[in-house]
């Protein structure tokens, strides 16, 4: 439940003036307020489930973004039934600026293309049918410039073949491939909460910049509570960072009864160093390497 | 919509140990938490309008009651529709440990009597169907001991009938006008948002101990908007807290463009002295006189 100073558990990823939020529970508008981000610019909204810490904020924020005047169409991704669940909750946000486009994952995994970015939802194990979500953005090779001049192309059409797109000149054509280097290492982001843990979490966590993952309780003695509830204590959490070898990890989603998150933050750090409690508004701006 | 340390409007009435929950808009159960009352005995929801920022934080609302181990029926009283919105919103809170009983208004006023109070809904003119509500505790007559002791009737019969009991006695009846004085003055607090000024509103307040109402705009300029909108201006309500001549009026429902409520406050206090601008978690006890 939310608490004062404690929003519902949320992530607001920003690309290219694109903005992907995942889950949106009671108060969520609030949050994105208090974050400085705008309702506007919302491309896509992922839920992971629908219990309603994930998904309660939901009309106030479609009345807001509304408010805000989108027209554009909004995409949503979510478990089968997300239409449902969506129109239900909208009884008192009937009349939106925009279109919603609902994308639902049945399968074990999904994967959507954006212009941008891509997402990935994956199947994890909550008492209820729940996804993570990866968000990643690729980056093309570097641009061969000696091969590009050895190609007789004129100037002008290099930044096609940059774009990825294929050239027709003078009876010949000309592929990517034949300027750029290997495709770089991109940016990835993921995402999961309300799960015990999973192979699946490891392997789409998998050398992530960013992972972000439940973390229930910290209390050793929970485990009985957390495999009941379908949920993760810190070292579980902490495991799964390790194994999948990410940068750097955050916990989120903790109990109401825990105060103190930090607390248990010592002991979780000798699993994996690079993990810490998250805090509302907490931010990191990720780039590209080199 | 919520604002950072502005909630959405609320009221909520407590009463030997009753408590009646007037409006429940997303970050409700926050509002509840920070003002230091329990979710657990809301005996009865009164909805005014089903406009998100009146009815939003509903489902979160109650899955907290059931958290907290509410069992007992809860009453929820609104327009007609009541139930289907209640239950479109329960998509997300299909399991709850308690029974909802729901009163729906089609007309123009509906009284509900309970134990210990009695509730008034009242329509009032807004985009929506839309009501006001009064909630009255009344107060019996004194107990005149000389005009029982007149009556022959034993001392252990007497307190049947100030409770309002009928009590026979040897073959005669005692009913409880013998003993008791004309009613006294009860208390009524009258809570009313998202309308135009209404005749309906002055009757139901006339002689409030708090009147409650919306003042969406300041500024005497937005007069149009108001009229387009169905709201009101601080002075419309401060008139109507006037003609009403209720003791006190608190303002609420404010335009999230209307960051300083009490600008406004010497203009309108001009009209109807006894009236503020509402604050979160404003609070107020209201005793018998003498």
């Amino acid at each position: 439940m939310p608490l004062p100073k404690r929003w519902l558990t949320s992530l607001m990823c920003r690309c290219n003036g694109k903005n992907i939020l995942i889950d949106c529970g009671e108060g969520t508008q609030l949050a994105i307020k208090e974050a400085g981000l705008l309702f506007k610019p919302i491309d896509v909204i992922c839920i992971t489930h629908f219990h309603a810490d994930h998904v309660s904020g939901l009309p106030g924020l479609l009345l807001a973004m509304g408010n805000a005047d989108r027209t554009k169409e909004l995409t949503m991704i979510g478990p089968k039934g997300l239409k449902k669940v969506v129109n239900a909750l909208r009884v008192i946000a009937p009349e939106l600026p925009f279109e919603i486009k609902f994308v639902e994952v049945n399968d074990l995994e999904k994967e959507i293309q954006f212009d941008d970015f891509r997402i990935k939802a994956f199947r994890v194990n909550h008492r209820v049918t729940c996804y993570g979500y990866t968000v990643e953005v690729d980056r093309s090779g570097k641009f061969d410039v000696e091969r590009a001049k050895a190609l007789d192309l004129p100037v002008q059409y290099w930044s096609h073949l940059q774009k990825g797109e294929t050239v027709k000149y003078q009876d010949k054509t000309y592929t990517p491939d034949m300027v750029m280097g290997e495709d770089r290492k991109g940016i990835k982001v993921c995402y999961t909460t309300d799960t015990r843990p999973t192979q699946s979490i490891i392997d789409n966590a998998m050398n992530a910049d960013l992972f972000i993952c439940e973390g229930m309780y910290g209390e050793e003695e929970k485990i009985t509570n957390a495999k009941e509830h379908k949920h993760m204590l810190f070292f579980e959490a902490a495991n799964l960072a390790k194994e999948a070898e990410v940068k750097e990890a955050w916990l989120t989603h903790f109990s109401p009864a825990l105060i103190k998150p930090e607390m248990f933050m010592e002991e979780t750090k000798k699993i994996f160093e690079n993990i810490v409690a998250g805090k509302d508004g907490m931010k990191k701006e990720i780039k590209f390497e080199e």
